[in-house]
C-alpha cells in the first residue's frame, strides 16, 4: 500500500556538478509514474535502483528542455532493455511532433500512448482502481500543467473479529463496508462504528512545477499530504522570479498555507545559490513544515484512518 | 602548449549508475574540441570543472544516441549561460534535421554552423595554425566517422644564446628555421644543427568509436600518440560483437598494434560488465600500452623533440 515519491532531480534550467534538473518518481502500490524526465534521468534511476520496466506513465510538465530531454535516453534504454509494453506519455502536443520525429532514427521496441494535455484545462487524465490523476494549469511562460496524484475514497474496513462474531454474510459485509448499521437474528442494532474501523485517508501528491505564485491552484491541490512546488528563487531575487514566471521560496509557502497541506517539498532551484539553507528558512516563517528536496530521497505517507470523519 | 584528452563518459548504450555514455574533451592549445555528446555530458563537464564556453567545435561520430542525446541539454545550457559565439558541429546531416526540429521549440542565443561529414570518405573538416582534424569512415551499423586531431608540421627551433652570438637577423632566422645552414660575416658556415633544436614531434589523437574491427583505418591512424578504439565486449562476446559491428578489447588491441599507437584507452563498455579488469587483461595481452579509461581523467601527451630526425 505503498504512496511515496523520490525524487531524482532538484536543479532548474542548468544542472550543477551536484543536481539534477527536475524528475519525480512516485511509487502509488507498485505503479510508478514518472513525473518530468530532465536530462540524466534514466542516470538518477539506477543510481537509486529503481526499475525502469516498472513505468508505464510518464507526464510532462511543460516543453522547457530542463523538464524533458532526458526521455529519448530513457526510451531508447527500456527498448534495449526489452521492454514490449505500452508507453503512457502525457503531455503537450508539440512533444508529439518531437517524439515522432526523433524517432525516425530509431526502432523502439514498443508503443508509446501519447495523452494530450488540453492548455488551461483541469482535467482527469488517468484513473485504475486505486489513483487518480488530475491535472490542472499553472502560470509559466509557455503551456505548463501540474498534476494531483489521489487515491480514491476508501470504504470503511469490517473489524474481523465481528465477522465471525455476528456470522456476517459477505452481503451483510458489503452493506456494512458502505456504512450500514446490522440487525442480528433477534433483531438487535449492531451500530455501524461498533463493527468498522474508520476508512483511510485518501492520500494525495502534488506536483506544481513550473509556475510563478499563483494561489488560483489552491482549491485543487486543498490538503495535499505532500506538496511539491517549485521555489527557483530565494527571496532576494523575487523581481526575477516574476520576470521569469517563477517562484520563491516564501511564495511557495504560501500556497503551501493557503491550500492547507500536510508538507511542503521545495526544489527546481536555480545554479546561482550553492548554499540551499536560504530556501528552507524563508519559506519555514510562513508554512513551518517545509523542506528542501534531497536527490535520491524518498518521502512516503503512511496510511492512517480518518478517526475525525 | 597543451594537447590533452579528458574522457567524459565511458559506457555504450546503456548508461550504469557509475559510468555516462560517450563524450571526449580534447584540448589543443586551450582550443576546446567535443567529441561525441552522450546523455549527461554537460552534467560530466561541470563535474570535472571544464567551462561550456571554450568549446567552439562538437564532432558526432554517428546517430545512435548514446552519442548525440546530451547536445539538446549542452545547447541549451549554453544559451543560458549568455553564450554569443558561432558553435561548429560536424555530423551526418539527419543531425541537421533533428537540431532544426528541436530548435523550433527554444531560442538559442546563438548560430550553430553545421558542417555535413559524407558518408565512406577521408576528408579534412577542420584546420587552424597549429591543428588539423580528419574524419576517416568507420565500420558500424549506421554511417560513423573516426576523427584524427594531428598538430601541423613543425619548425626546427633556433637556439637563442645563437642569435646573440652570431648577430642573426629575422631574415636569418626564418632561412635556418626551415633548414638553412648560416654563413657569417667571415664567410664561415655555421651548420644547421648547431643553431637549432630538432622540431617537437606533431602530437596526434584518434577516435575510433562505434566500430567493428576494421583493419582499414590502421594508415589513417598510423602512429598516433593516443588511441581511444572502443571495446565494447570482452572476448567472451566476440560473437556478439560482431554481429553488433562492435569491438573487443582484443580487436582495438590489434588495431593499436597494427598501427604502432603509443597507447590505447579503451573504453565504450557494456553495460554488463560491472568489473572492467578483463578488458585491460585481454588488450595488454596484444598491445601492451592499454588502459581503461576513467571518466574525469585527463590524459595528456608532452612535447618531445624528433632526435632521430
Amino acid at each position: 500500500m505503498t504512496f511515496s515519491v523520490t525524487v531524482l532531480g532538484s536543479s532548474s534550467a542548468l544542472p550543477t556538478s551536484s543536481r539534477y534538473p527536475t524528475a519525480h518518481l512516485l511509487n502509488a502500490y507498485e505503479r510508478f509514474f514518472l513525473i518530468d524526465c530532465g536530462e540524466g534521468t534514466q542516470i538518477q534511476l539506477r543510481k537509486f535502483r529503481m526499475k525502469f520496466s516498472k513505468i508505464n506513465h510518464v507526464f510532462i510538465s511543460h516543453l522547457h528542455g530542463d523538464h524533458y530531454f532526458g526521455l529519448f535516453g530513457l526510451l531508447s534504454s527500456m527498448s534495449l532493455l526489452g521492454r514490449s509494453d505500452n508507453l503512457h506519455i502525457y503531455s503537450h502536443s508539440e512533444l508529439k511532433n518531437i517524439l515522432d520525429f526523433q524517432l525516425k532514427y530509431y526502432h523502439l521496441g514498443f508503443e508509446i500512448v501519447f495523452h494530450e494535455l488540453i492548455e488551461g484545462k483541469i482535467a482527469v487524465i488517468y484513473e485504475d482502481k486505486q489513483i487518480q490523476v488530475t491535472t490542472f494549469p499553472l502560470n509559466h511562460r509557455i503551456a505548463s500543467n501540474g498534476f494531483l496524484f489521489k487515491e480514491k475514497t476508501k470504504e470503511k474496513n469490517i473489524r474481523k473479529e465481528m465477522v465471525d462474531y455476528h456470522q456476517l454474510s459477505i452481503r451483510d459485509i458489503v452493506k456494512i463496508k458502505k456504512g450500514e448499521d446490522f440487525i442480528d437474528a433477534e433483531g438487535n442494532i449492531v451500530p455501524n462504528e461498533n463493527l468498522t474501523h474508520p476508512p483511510f485517508k485518501q492520500r494525495a501528491y502534488a506536483f506544481c512545477s513550473d509556475t510563478a505564485f499563483d494561489p488560483s491552484i489552491v482549491p485543487v491541490i486543498e490538503g495535499v499530504d505532500i506538496l511539491y512546488h517549485e521555489s527557483t528563487f530565494a527571496d532576494d531575487m523575487k523581481i526575477r522570479a516574476q520576470d521569469t514566471a517563477h517562484s520563491t521560496a516564501k511564495q511557495a509557502a504560501e500556497i503551501a498555507k493557503m491550500a492547507n497541506v500536510r508538507k511542503l517539498l521545495l526544489g527546481h532551484f536555480s545554479a546561482r545559490y550553492t548554499d540551499l539553507e536560504v530556501f528552507e528558512t524563508e519559506a519555514r516563517q510562513i508554512f513551518k513544515n517545509s523542506f528542501n528536496v534531497i536527490e535520491g530521497q524518498t518521502y512516503s505517507v503512511e496510511l492512517e484512518r480518518e478517526y475525525n470523519s
